[in-house]
């Protein structure tokens, strides 16, 4: 039994055994993925699970708080790793014991509760000398009041006892990239390190590039299982960008202290002053105490829960992998920010530098569309808050309108570098963001499904056609005319198939490019009726009028979208690669490279990192038959390696649309299980949070077959696998809460609040029901 | 053959192995006990030979600089830890290979050449991924410019090839007690850090009390086995207080790559602008090379050691071991400073805080007053430079006249806390300062000895005659009058055994302080008659008049030194403590503590750390016959324990003196081999300045037998140990130097410049000879 590694106040805390993670062995590398695996995040800050005590090499401590970024000499603007405010050091006779390298560790457990959002961990460490010492402890980092973390450690000598050291420490010196020389760089400067008017320790620091003001600070409260203070003495210090408590204690053999280490993390984003800031949270913290915090913490993720778990029975792993998807996911965004969004790794690694990508739009907000409206209109606002930031990007690369960043930050320039440095030092020249353009039709996409979804015409009317506007007329500016060929194309341009760069007239970005325009048509048309006042104020801001509005219909109807039918070649000259079908398959199911094409470039073979082709029937159901989807899945299905993250969702998905599911659930496994089993490895750069989305997606929109049909009505046609006996979810839906079960051959929608007359139609397999 | 560990460069340098100490093998837990050993000092900085490769945890990397004092948060002004200008880090692919807890190493071997003052080390690294590298490595402390410092790197990737990268990195984060989590402390700020003008890289720290700047800077010289920069990209980073300049360079399998890491430390104390001089010594450095500074290092070496060498023939591990106390000896002071004195610890740990005690003066200076005069004046002018100080020590104590500090670092303030904090946390009210006042007399009698050897009237008249007269006065002033019993007393006084505190009328102190004033009444007599002039001065200045001198020497003669013959009793008192006389010996032949009398205060048993009367005698021969000073010796030998490691050099001298000469070897092999065989287990905290200093006496002023008849002839009665087959050593006398050969039947004084017709008399046991 899990709860039997731990003591009673613990036991009594931890979930049920379906709502853990378990990490049971401690192997040092598995340090690093399962920091990020385990990493907490609250809305406001992401803290990696490293360990408290320090004292091992294998780790990557860091705490990202959203919108703190920063540049300096890294190439490109990124999430900062800020002030290290878990560390807890521990000694007896000045030998430090923990998680060190030369000591010896049993029984070691780690435990994610998601349903509390709290990570538990417990081991027994036997020094060089003999010293067993029990460790047992908890984290978490308050969903209740976002800006408070707090550990737990209980501390027991089993066959020794007298004075133990304590070093309650925040650590400043951090750096991103510690563990890569070429790319470590530090993004904080220290500005002040004091002991927060007695109160414990504080340590204010400072972006390099913009000077945002971070203030952490740290107080730790000593008691024995009495309740007794047991505090012999504490002394503040400084060792440079180190801010420090000392202390000690006595502990009799086999005697327990209970060490609570309250931390508070302000900013200058919503802060006036971080060290009021933090003297403020700290001392309610302390008044209040770590329990009754954690009282109101678990709440928070009740509700939390109660609009986005999933229950799929008969089927324990991928049960376990949907909810560790949808906890990370749903901790992650804060709730009352706009100006923020959600990262590829989420906010628990530092790849990619907590950007948000096409990915936010197309993964992970459909996921917030149906949990979380309020979240996803965040996600959306953040778009348009950065319109301005678009439309400049725009016209320094020559268009007109709004061309969104294919990786985009806190001030809405493009992120992506146009040079990386590679691990060996030579600079590659990176091409993304001069042709990879998708993005901005991604970000329409989002927002019109947002809207769709939640029904938010508001943020439409207000926010949403502005950037419908704006972008279509991005879209309308990077098409050029082919005069031979009396058709309107993208020439050099990549899609999400990153490996063939850049071709003319991508199939998926002619296609997205083409519903961009038509949806911003449409949209006029239905105001100019329906809004008028809205439609006239529109026509002035932007210039439009029926000739422009002819001009973009005339250029819609003759882009070249390859075809709409048949096999669609997923761009010019695609047809006439180098090709060969995989026939191999690795131990996770993967396909493999075929022999004869390995190592030739992939810009000359029809390999593909992600099906673009797949993609788009995906996004476009209505815009291709079934059998055109058929086909084309069948083609391009035989030709893709998913070596994107972003891939075996929509295959998963898509698979099980055309009928062809024979490797659908392999699919969801991999995406499901991409952290859980770090299946590609990289789990220790942080969480994917497009596989988490699209894991989610699978369930829902794939198995469950929920959708919204043409006329607005919720619709279900599901598709569940054999061994799943029940699926459960619910949904925020026309303002209230739905809760679906779905079986083998029925599926139930419930409204969970007392009905206010107002019926709900929802169609299964094309069949209407009525809820009243 | 430990040469063949090295390749042929290393090897032509390395010197004969009679002059090497060799660490063969790598065991953590040795580390930082070798890091004292092993420390290198050049006269102005000390440079603990931790391994520049970082990446191990038992280190305690330290670069001391003479004069460099910091208190902060420390419980006394200590010397300050200076960034650490060493971290030549190493990587492959990210992974960092060197001394690794996780990695084999082979071959292991670190040498120190004492001749040349040059620390050597060569192993083979096996890292988890099984790629193996042979490092071999050279590192100085140039003797020639003394702000310089080098180390020399040759990698050799053995099983593979490719892109390295490497650190250059000064780490200004340095902490003093960096293991010691209750007394851990920094003393210095970091102020800035720059790119050296692009010559390398810059970090500027101040010390926080004072604000007395340092400058540390170092640079990189990257080339292959023929001479050519490999070099393929430099760049300098700043991550907090670090300063790094990174760099990669490709190697092929086998290819070897030698870093030179050149470095140099400037302070205020001798520079008026820290930066400029860096960039002035680094300029010069590198375009010199290391090569051409290393050349002029040795030959500095080579000076040295042509007056300090001693030649012990038939006893290997003595022989090594004296040369190694010479070694490190020699290399600590400043010839051109007299600002600073020798720390108890020499420049090679953080035990005593850098502090000089009497054991300068007693144990310490006789070998500089035998072989580099220049230091010795340096020595003793160090106390004639902080005698103000004493006499606001003396002042403030109640006394007249100057009464030097118990621990003496650059103010001259008593650094000797009067509050400890013990390792529980306690508070322990230390007395030390307050009882043990025979430093004083210990100052006086240095000068005085320096002079008798040196012959440098100057000095007396000019300088050492005022630390006579203040310390003097002190002593006059210390003494109070017993009415009843007709004598003067010093009450409450600690004598050298602390294990007795404070006792009343301690035989060592009052016959020290009686010496004192005898000698400055001696003094003043001599000049009445010989130095009118001065004498007139002195007394105007002293307000010495006949009615003085008289009260002084009625004083003395009334002082109570409780006897001069027979069985002297330490303090009154002591020969009613309860006792049993040492019958049990530990396996490295020193006493233990009676079975009876363990566990009791020592107060008030009569077992000594180290015997007062003993010492006593040895310091004052002339006042005590042969047969007084067997009786005593026999007695107190009987009753200590040598806790003190000036102890055993001392009964070493002293046995051999009265012919009790059966444990003085041993006490020589305690004395000699401290550290070499860490036989106090404290080697890490250090070098034992004294038992260096007490075992080159032992051999010269003891074996030998060495000493200045009192009509100022040097003499010789030599006692040399039957596998003892020959000891030459040099001295320097009247100016010049003399070659001393000694011989189980003979000994031979040769003088090494051709004489100007000066005729030297000389003694051998008894009988006059004379060198032309």
């Amino acid at each position: 039994m899990i709860k039997d590694h731990f003591n009673k106040e613990l036991r009594e805390l931890i979930s049920a055994e379906e709502w853990l993670i378990v990490r049971e062995e401690y192997m040092p590398e598995e340090n690093l993925a399962y920091e990020s695996l385990f990493g907490l995040a609250n809305g406001r800050m992401g803290n990696r699970a490293a360990f408290e005590e320090g004292g091992n090499k294998k780790t990557l401590p860091a705490n990202y708080i959203h919108g703190v970024f920063d540049k300096s000499e890294a190439f490109m603007r990124e999430l900062a790793n800020t002030p290290n405010w878990l560390e807890l050091k521990m000694y007896y006779l000045r030998e430090p014991f923990g998680i060190e390298d030369n000591q010896e560790l049993n029984d070691f457990i780690s435990v994610l509760d998601m349903k509390k959002g709290i990570l538990f961990r417990s081991y027994t460490v036997i020094t060089e000398s003999g010293r067993k010492t029990k460790i047992e402890k908890m984290k978490f980092l308050s969903r209740a009041n976002s800006y408070l973390g707090a550990v737990r450690t209980y501390i027991t000598p089993l066959n020794y006892g007298g004075l133990f050291e304590f070093e309650n420490r925040i650590d400043g010196t951090v750096t991103n990239f510690a563990d890569f020389p070429r790319f470590r760089v530090k993004h904080l400067d220290t500005l002040e390190i004091n002991d927060l008017e007695a109160e414990g320790a504080f340590l204010k620091s400072e972006t390099r590039d913009f000077g945002m003001e971070i203030g952490t600070a740290a107080v730790v409260d000593v008691k024995n299982l009495a309740g007794e203070d047991i505090l012999k003495s504490k002394q503040f210090r400084a060792f440079g960008e180190i801010a420090c408590e000392f202390f000690d204690l006595e502990l009799q053999k086999k005697e327990t202290v209970v060490i609570d280490k309250l931390a508070a993390v302000c900013t200058e984003r919503d802060q006036e002053d971080v060290y009021q800031a933090c003297l403020k949270n700290i001392k309610e913290f302390k008044q209040q105490g770590l329990d009754s915090e954690l009282a109101e913490h678990i709440k928070e993720y009740q509700k939390m829960w109660s609009k986005a778990d999933l229950i799929l029975e008969g089927d324990q792993k991928m049960q376990q992998a949907i909810r560790y998807n949808i906890f990370q996911l749903m901790s992650t965004p804060n709730p009352d920010d706009n100006q923020t969004n959600v990262g590829a790794k989420l906010l628990h690694g530092e790849e990619y530098g907590g950007h948000a990508f096409w990915d936010t739009e197309l993964f992970v907000l459909p996921f917030f569309n149906w949990t979380f409206p309020e979240i996803a209109k965040n996600l959306v606002e953040y778009r348009y808050n950065l319109l301005d930031k678009a439309k400049e990007n725009a016209r320094e690369n020559g268009y007109r309108g709004a061309k969104y960043p294919w990786e985009s930050a806190d001030t809405g320039d493009e992120e992506c570098p146009a040079w990386t440095i590679e691990p060996d030092g030579t600079c590659y020249r990176c091409y993304v963001a001069d042709y990879e353009h998708h993005v901005t039709a991604a970000v329409t996409l989002g927002m019109a499904n947002y809207v769709k979804v939640t029904g938010d015409q508001r943020f439409m009317k207000e926010k949403g056609i502005h950037i419908l506007l704006e972008t279509a007329k991005f879209w309308v500016s990077r098409f050029s005319y082919n005069q031979e060929k009396k058709r309107y194309e993208i020439l050099k341009v990549t899609g999400p198939d990153e490996w063939h760069e850049p071709v003319d007239n991508n199939a998926y970005t002619n296609h997205l490019a083409k519903w961009n325009i038509d949806f911003a048509l449409e949209k006029l048309k239905e105001y100019r009726k329906a809004e008028p006042a809205l439609y006239q104020k529109l026509c002035q801001q932007y210039g439009i009028d029926q000739k422009l509005i002819k001009c973009w219909q005339q250029l819609s109807e003759k882009i070249y979208t390859v075809a709409d039918q048949g096999l669609i070649e997923q761009f010019e000259g695609y047809f006439e690669l180098e090709c060969e079908t995989i026939n191999e398959w690795d131990q996770n199911k993967m396909p493999l490279m075929p022999e004869s094409l390995k190592g030739k470039d992939k810009n000359e073979i029809c390999i593909l990192k992600q099906a673009d082709v797949v993609m788009l029937m995906f996004l476009m159901d209505d815009k291709f038959d079934l059998e055109t989807q058929q086909t084309n899945f069948d083609y391009y299905e035989k030709r893709t390696l998913h070596r994107s993250s972003l891939s075996p969702s929509i295959h998963c998905m898509m698979g099980l649309r055309v009928g062809d599911d024979q490797r659908a659930y392999d699919y969801l496994e991999r995406s499901a299980y991409v952290d859980l089993d770090n299946n590609q490895g990289n789990t220790r750069e942080g969480i994917h949070a497009a596989s988490a989305g699209g894991s989610w997606q699978s369930v829902v929109l794939g198995y469950c077959g929920m959708k919204i049909d043409p006329d607005g009505v919720l619709s279900f046609e599901p598709k569940l696998l054999a061994k799943w006996s029940r699926v459960k979810y619910s949904i925020s839906w026309q303002g209230e809460i739905l809760d679906i079960e779905v079986f083998e051959d029925d599926l139930k929608v419930s409204r969970r609040s007392s009905t206010d007359g107002q019926k709900i139609r929802y169609r299964v397999n094309g069949r209407e029901r009525i809820i009243n």
